[in-house]
Order: structure tokens, then C-alpha cells, then sequence
């Protein structure tokens, strides 16, 4: 895995994150000695990785070319293309970065939080800006997604034109009336496009995206009939969801109070930037609530994903602390699961349900629309645009696999369609020639746990998933060495079977391991091996716990001569 | 929790499981001295029980009533119904078992691997027979469901009609041409009906369900049209689906490997019982399997849910001992992912299209159809049997609560419809009223782990949560009490920290479990207490390394004394 270019007249794109997976978007475009970086996000947790905070992309390339970095430029503001910025931004010697103003006010309250908002140079752009490089020419185009300021990228390259398209979808009636601009996208393709990398996420779904305005309508008639108090929550950066719930609240006479963190934060960030409009006392702060009457209030909570601790988690299990939900109340969940928090949602949702509460949610009323294009939207992007290679982008390679299929039946040949690991390095050449390179680099994953950033690595994750499955078996044996006997040997333990009831495999666990200290202690020179002593108990001790148990703990040795 | 019913002149439904979940169904019937049990199934792990094999229902009750047991009756043979039989059945004094032929075929099937065969009293039935006790009469009627042999129950009893679902779901044109009987069912709804239990699990969705004939077309039009070799996963148990992929394969003129333990298993019992028909040469036995071109051979393999060393994960992790795939095959999903496995199968997804694969599967191609009824469906049965009180049955309560809206707007009145949890005692008495009792049975999960049947308890998972978020921190301190000492300390964590980058901590950790040890040594008389200086240990040493890290591993303090 080498980290050098061989040949600089050639324009390489990697990946670091994202294209393996929903998560974690970071892509490198170098021509020379340049390099610009697109998004830095972050990815959560998986099964794979348990208890772990967030994961990082991994930017060692990208380190090692620190002073080749000229712009770090953000689609748009969600975490998982800006989630990343404030753990990696000092490692990549502090580039400018740039943004359309929604995206780049949230960046700042974020790297505030970490107290880097002095250091980070940021760089609010406009739609209409060119930014010029070396190598490289930038502009943009807006896009349709579930944030407000989603931009696509052009780069203008010694190879030619590549199109980057960010999240996207076609929204031609969205509630912020900023419709994706297909004129510009139609007189890019006109002119010729070379290389095509495009948002896989939807892939696999068919047919075209639902309409923001099918949902206002939507959050509109449910305002209109629901009696009692109304709870609402969805992503706390869906800022267009968060306008139509003050609209409607404003229209049917309801105070708005807000609950959870991240959901005040991006009212704070949205309203101070002018993205979110709200009359003089439509938001009420929390002691003012229990004034109101419930048919005249609205709760925007966060929480649709089910997180722990977040605000719909806690009054679904009657902790919170200003919020008790019940009979006469609703709510509503305007979110559909990122995949792996099914079960947590359902949690919620099941408990709110045994509160008495009525619960409404997709896919039974039309309560939310996704922010990214399904195929038939997809397939409209790449005939306008009509490039020579398509990068499916973004994406599990089984959604940039369906995407590959919708660019063949646009009449992108299959040669021509590139399917990219995270780390791999596609190289376009002055005769516009694409391949990938040989070359690899560093991709691994960087997870973030706690205060620590890379110091969990996979040995202690499958420490955790062993511990996880079958939990923990301690055995202390303590020697005498001069008396050449055992004088004490204590057993514990913990995730593996309830020690209060199993008193007969513990017991029978400690003359085995009686039996192996013994031979231990009467052995002679060479054959009096420590560590043959403590294999031996890991082993047969391993192996007669499964016999009994059928599980197989982690089994940890530790032998005190004395 | 009392376990003793007051009134015996009353009729009591109890569900055990199956009615706060997908999963360990079990409905206990009870009226005076008998009791009908409908269903003994299991469930399967989730994120709140780690390590954990199966989940059953808590059968307590019926322990202790095992003597007014009268009868178990199958309502069809998926694991969510007759899972635990191979478990409990002992505990319940092994009562007959009752069920259509299939369904006891696949039971008898694992009572044999569990050795349990002989003991147990299994009672083939026909559809049109009537099962007589003294308080019930218990007869049958055919329903639709992704498994052949399904069947819905009517129970008369002494205060009147109840109709139990089982699992159902209305399919007109089903590839066995068993229709759903709907003639009977209108039948009872005529001459009337007192209480409707129904599967509630697709309750959240919209519409009528996809006929299973338009999913054997769509297999045999991708086997018409496929070219490589095929390699099909479904549920094991769909034994209809398995003979869409039968016909189209000697259609096509391709031979049929089976490859997993559980899909030659169900093909197994299936073709012994008729229910599978295959004509002689098309399975292949894995030897003859060389000899067979790809394009004339279908690989017919478990796994479709993504399990851990299935067929199909090993398959795509390049370690299957038989199959090697990679350019040119078509790996077929013929299934939808039970929740909660969404990422598993993805992962297997994955995998297969980075070997070159084309990978096939729902939502872009009509390749599955659910054995539930949706909406529609639920609502063409409560119409027929306008029943006077309506019972969501089967499922969460999210899906619950959406069949009893479904349930209003067919005419049930609201007060008529209970949503249940499990160990909920329904009553209804002479006068037909009926109420959930305050008493309440005995309704914990049991779990299976390894060999051991509710061995591991809350405390265990617990620990197992907490192992697998932050791992451990054992401590050890060796004091010579002669001395007065500490003559050895050591640390070791799993899980926690990459020990070897984490010198600094450890030592700066050690240092603290000096000064605390000193302090104890230091103590004297009854100041000088073990359990408080152990206790200092957990609570200084974990809130120094939350301060640290950010993270709160367990502490296991030991303290040795020589």
C-alpha cells in the first residue's frame, strides 16, 4: 500500500468514506499538487462495532499530503458530510473550507463546541462563486435534499468536466421553493461531462422521490384534526419539516416548545441565519409550557431515531423532565429508520402506545420524504448529464450496484462505470482515460470512543463482541513459591452464567484447574513453563466451560507466585 | 402477581408471548379445569439480550396448571410457533400436541434431534375434524400464509364463539391452490362470534398483500432469463416458494443443489409428506455438482436473513466448502428482512456484488411476497366476522394499536378491542362482558443460551451491555499481611483501551490504586474494612478513567492477601 503518486499529469479521485457504506463521505480529488477534499463526515456505530461513539474516515493520505490541501468544500450540512470536521480538521493543517451559509452556520456551532471555531478558517459561499485553484476550477449548483443549502460540485480539470452531485433529489415542488437547478445541470451535459459521481442512496428504491410539499400538506391536515397535544419529532437538521410544523402551528394557534439539544441547536443556528421563520412568541420557553393548554401547544422534540437519551426516548420511558406524555396526546414521527435503528424506534413508539398515547408514523400516513433521488429521479440526472464515466457515489455497494444498472440503461457502457472501495484511487489521464489504479491507500475505519479518537482498534472490538456473547471467566490462582503450593485460587465471573445458581460448574471449574496447577507445581526445570500453565488453563478450562455450557467466555488466567 | 383464578365460571385468555413482539407466540384458553394452548414458539435474539440464542415465553403459568392442560394445538410450523415445543414440552407434562400435517411433520423433525420423539404425543388432524373437551370445541379453518398447512382456529366455548387467526394473510391465486376459506369464515361470522384474535403484523401496511403467484412468475421469468449459474435463498420453511424454484429449474432444464442444513431439513419432511414435488434426477447430491455446467445448475441455499455461518454468509465471505462465487452468477433474495437483520443481509449483499455477483432481491423486483395480511386484507376479515370484541393479536403493540384502528373502522366499538400484554388476563363471563382481570401471570422472557434454559437472568445481560460497550479494568492487588504490604499489583483490561498504546494510563492508573492501597494499610481496627476499600477501588479507579477516556468500563477490583 504505497501513499506515492507515479504519475502527476494524471487526475486521481479517492474515496476515503462513503463509498462502501451511508456514512462517513470523504472524497479526494488531486490533480498534481493539489488536492481538494469533498465533505469530511462521520458514520455511527454498527454491530460491528459496539460501544463506540462515531467513526471517522481514515485520512492518513490525506496527512501525509497535508500541504498539497487547498479547499476542504461541504455539500451541505449533516453529520455525515461535516460530522467529522472538528476531530480531523487540524490534522489536515487547517485548509479553508467552504460552504453555502446554512452549512457553514452549522459547522461553526459545532466546531464552537470543541473550541476550535478560532483556528478553522470558514468561508461562506455563494451558488454564483467560481472558486479557482491550479488545477482546478470549482463551481456549484443547488440540489434538492432534507436540508436546506444542498449543493452539487463541478470541477473544471486539466482531464476535463466532473460532476459531483453531492445528496441529492429532485424536488420541483420543495416548501423552501428552491428546486434543484436542472437548466444548469441540463447545460453542463450539453457541453460535455467526463465524469459523473452521484448519490446511490436511493438506488434500489423505484419510481421518484415523495414531494416536501405532499408532506406539508400532510403535517397541514393532521394539525388541523388533532385534538390534543401534539409531540413531533424528525432529524433535528430537517430545517424545510421544522418551517412547516412553525407554519402550522402558527396557523392553528399553537405555542411551539422545543426539546433536546441537537433539535434547539439547529432552530437557533436556522432562525439566526434567516432559513427558519417564526412570528414573535410562537416558540415558548420550557416554564412557560405549563401554561398553555395541550389543544394549543406543539412539542418539537429530537429523537426519531430512537438515539438513547434523546428526548422522544426519555418520554417514552416517563423520565423526562418536562414532558409526561399520555392519554389525549400524539405523536407524531415525521422520519422513516436509518437502517439499524429499527429496533430502538420501535422501542419508543411501542411504549408511547402502552401510554395511552396515538402514535403516527410512516408508512401508514404520508408523514416524510426522503432527501435523496430513487431511480427514475436518478436516471433523469444522468440522461441530462450524460457523462463518458459514472461513479455510483455515496452508498452500500448493493445500492451503487442498482445505481450502475439505471446509468446502463441510460447508455453508460459498463466499461465505463466504476464501482470504488473506500481508498481505492481512480486515475483519469490527459487522453481522458479512466482506470483504477493498482494502488490502494489507507482505509480503515477511525472510531471515536469517548475522549479517544483511533485508540480503539479491532482487537478491542472483538474483545467487546466475545465479552458481548458469552461474557468473562476470571481465574486467579495464587502460589506459594517456597512451599511450592496453591494457597488460594478465586474464581469470577461476569455476562456468563448467574454464579448464585451455578455453584456446581464453578466448583467443578476449580478442581480442574487444581488438577493443572498441580502438575504445574510438579514439574522439574524446563518442564515448569508459565505461560504452557496458563494456555493449559485457558484451554481445557475453555473447552470443559463450553461441554457444560455450551458458550464460550473469554477466560483470563492470572497466576501470583509469591 | 397471583397465578390463581377467582371466578372459575369464566372464560380466561391469556397471551404468554407473541403480544408485545414478532415472536415466542404462546395463547393460553382456560375455563374451569381445562386449558387449550395455541402455539409454543421462540423468539430470536436482539440488541437488549446479547450472546443470547433464543428468547421463549415465560410458561410459569402453566407449570403450575400443568395437570388442566388438555391439549397444544400448532397453528402452523414456524419457529414463532413451535420453536420451544422441544424446550417446554417436558415442563408441560407433555400434553398431545395437535396440527395439520406439515406442521407436525417439521415438529416431529426437531423433537428427533432434541431426542424427544418418543415421548411426545403428536396428533396429526385433518382440517375438517372437531376436537372435543369438555368446555371447548375446537375446529379449524384453512388460512394463507408463507408456509403450507396454515390454519386459523374457532373455539366454542361456554360463554361463546372466539376465532384465532394464527398467523394469515389472503392470497387468491397461492402457487399450492389452497385458498384462505373464507366461505367458513363468513359462515361464522353469520351465525356470530364473540372475540377475534388476529395477526397483527402487517398491520402498518397499506393495501392487500402480493399474491405468492406473482412471485412464482417473476421466478420463472428471471429463470428464463438468466444465464449463469443461480443461487436462490429463502426462508427454509417456505416450502411454496422452494417449489416455484423446483418447477422453474426442470422447466429451464437446470439441476437443484440444496446447500444449508435447515433448507434440506424442510425439503426433507416436504417431499417425504408430498408437499414438495420433484421429479427424480433434478436434486443433486453436492458430488455431482462439478459435472453440472453453471448455467444448468440452481444452488438452492439458507441464509436469507443474513445468519452468521448460513450458507449464504459463508458463500459470500468465500468460505463456503462447496460453493465459490464470483462473475456470472445470480444470487436471488427471494425474502424481506425481518427487522432487525437489515444489516446482516446487507453485509452479505455487499460482499457478494464486490465478488462480482449479480445480486437480485426485493424492493426493485417483485421476488417476495409476506405471509401477513395488510390492511385491506385485516379489515375483508373483520368485516366477515364482526366479532363483538376485537383482539389485536400477534405482534408489536405499534402494529397492534394500527389493527385496532383498522378494527374501529370496520364497526368494532373502541371499548371492545383490548391490546394485551403478554401475561394479561382477559375475561369474559357468562354475560359475555369481558374486562382485563388486575391480575396479571408471571410473563419474563426465558432465555436459551448454549445449553442453559433460563440460566441467564437480567443481571447477566447486563453485565454483557456494559462488557461490550466499554469492556473491563481488572485490578489486583497482592498485600502481604505479615508486612503489611502490597507486594504485587497487576491490571490487565479486554475491550477497554489498546493496552499497549495506553502505558501513560495504566501507569498513572496504578499509581491511584497505590495511594488507595497505602490508605487501607495504613487503617487500623474497624477503619480497616476490605469491602470499603474494594468499593474505593471501583468508584475512584472508574471515575479516573471516565476522566480519561470518556468511557466506563467494568471495574473488578480483587484483593489477595498472603
Amino acid at each position: 500500500m504505497t501513499q506515492k503518486p507515479k504519475n502527476k499529469e494524471v487526475l486521481k479521485i479517492i474515496p476515503l468514506g462513503g463509498s462502501e457504506e451511508v456514512g462517513k463521505n470523504c472524497t479526494v480529488f488531486e490533480y498534481n499538487n493539489e488536492i481538494i477534499v469533498l465533505d469530511l463526515g462521520l458514520d455511527f456505530a454498527n454491530e460491528e462495532t459496539p460501544g463506540i461513539d462515531y467513526i471517522l474516515p481514515d485520512i492518513n493520505y490525506l496527512k501525509q499530503n497535508k500541504n498539497k490541501i487547498k479547499a476542504l468544500i461541504i455539500s451541505h450540512g449533516h453529520l455525515d458530510h461535516i460530522g467529522a470536521i472538528p476531530y480531523l480538521i487540524n490534522d489536515l493543517g487547517n485548509p479553508p473550507i467552504y460552504g453555502l451559509p446554512l452549512t457553514m452556520g452549522i459547522i461553526k456551532e459545532r466546531l464552537e463546541e470543541f473550541n476550535l471555531d478560532k483556528k478553522t478558517k470558514l468561508n461562506v459561499i455563494n451558488l454564483d462563486q467560481v472558486l479557482k485553484f491550479k488545477n482546478f476550477k470549482i463551481s456549484f449548483f443547488r440540489v434538492n435534499h432534507n436540508i436546506s443549502d444542498s449543493m452539487g460540485i463541478v470541477f473544471e480539470t486539466p482531464v476535463g468536466r466532473l460532476i459531483h452531485t453531492g445528496d441529492f433529489k429532485i424536488d420541483l415542488t420543495p416548501t423552501d421553493q428552491k428546486v434543484i437547478d436542472l437548466e444548469k445541470i441540463k447545460r453542463l451535459g450539453q457541453e460535455g461531462v467526463l465524469a459523473l459521481f452521484a448519490d446511490s442512496t436511493n438506488a434500489t428504491k423505484s419510481g421518484e422521490a415523495v414531494s416536501e410539499k405532499v408532506v406539508a400538506e400532510m403535517i397541514d391536515k393532521l394539525f388541523g384534526q388533532i385534538k390534543g397535544r401534539i409531540i413531533f419529532t424528525t432529524f433535528a437538521t430537517l430545517v424545510t419539516r421544522l418551517q412547516e410544523v412553525i407554519y402550522a402551528a402558527e396557523k392553528y394557534g399553537r405555542k411551539v416548545m422545543i426539546a433536546g439539544l441537537s433539535m434547539e441547536k439547529t432552530c437557533r443556528v436556522a432562525i439566526d441565519l434567516g432559513y427558519l421563520k417564526v412570528k414573535e412568541g410562537t416558540i415558548i420557553w420550557p416554564n412557560k409550557m405549563k401554561k398553555i393548554p395541550p389543544e394549543k401547544l406543539v412539542i418539537l422534540a429530537s429523537g426519531s431515531q430512537g438515539t438513547e437519551n434523546s428526548a422522544m426516548a426519555r418520554i417514552s420511558l416517563g423520565e423526562h423532565r418536562l414532558v409526561t406524555a399520555g392519554k389525549g396526546d400524539t405523536v407524531i414521527f415525521s422520519s422513516s429508520p436509518i437502517p439499524g435503528n429499527e429496533y430502538a424506534i420501535h422501542k419508543i413508539m411501542n411504549a408511547l402506545i402502552d401510554l395511552g398515547v396515538k402514535v403516527i408514523y410512516e408508512p401508514l400516513f404520508g408523514i416524510h420524504a426522503s432527501g435523496h433521488a430513487n431511480k427514475e429521479d436518478q436516471k433523469k440526472i444522468i440522461s441530462l448529464i450524460k457523462p463518458r464515466y459514472f461513479i455510483p457515489a455515496y452508498g452500500e455497494h448493493v445500492m451503487q450496484a442498482a445505481h450502475a444498472e439505471t446509468a446502463k440503461e441510460t447508455g453508460v457502457l459498463e466499461k465505463n462505470i466504476f464501482i470504488l472501495k473506500n481508498g481505492d484511487v481512480l486515475e483519469i489521464n490527459k487522453n481522458k482515460e479512466a482506470r483504477v489504479s493498482n494502488e490502494k491507500v489507507s482505509s480503515d475505519i477511525v472510531l471515536v470512543d469517548g475522549f479517544g479518537i483511533g485508540d480503539v482498534k479491532s482487537a478491542v472490538l472483538n474483545d467487546r463482541k466475545i465479552l458481548a456473547d458469552s461474557g468473562i471467566f476470571l481465574i486467579i490462582v495464587v502460589l506459594n513459591r517456597e512451599k511450592n503450593k496453591i494457597i488460594n485460587l478465586e474464581i469470577i465471573s461476569r455476562g456468563f452464567v448467574f454464579m448464585k445458581k451455578s455453584e456446581e460448574l464453578i466448583n467443578e471449574a476449580k478442581k480442574k484447574i487444581n488438577k493443572i496447577s498441580e502438575k504445574y507445581l510438579a514439574a522439574k526445570g524446563k518442564e515448569k513453563n508459565r505461560n504452557d500453565f496458563k494456555n493449559k488453563l485457558s484451554l481445557q478450562i475453555g473447552d470443559f466451560l463450553y461441554t457444560k455450557t455450551g458458550r464460550r467466555p473469554m477466560i483470563l488466567p492470572f497466576i501470583i507466585e509469591t
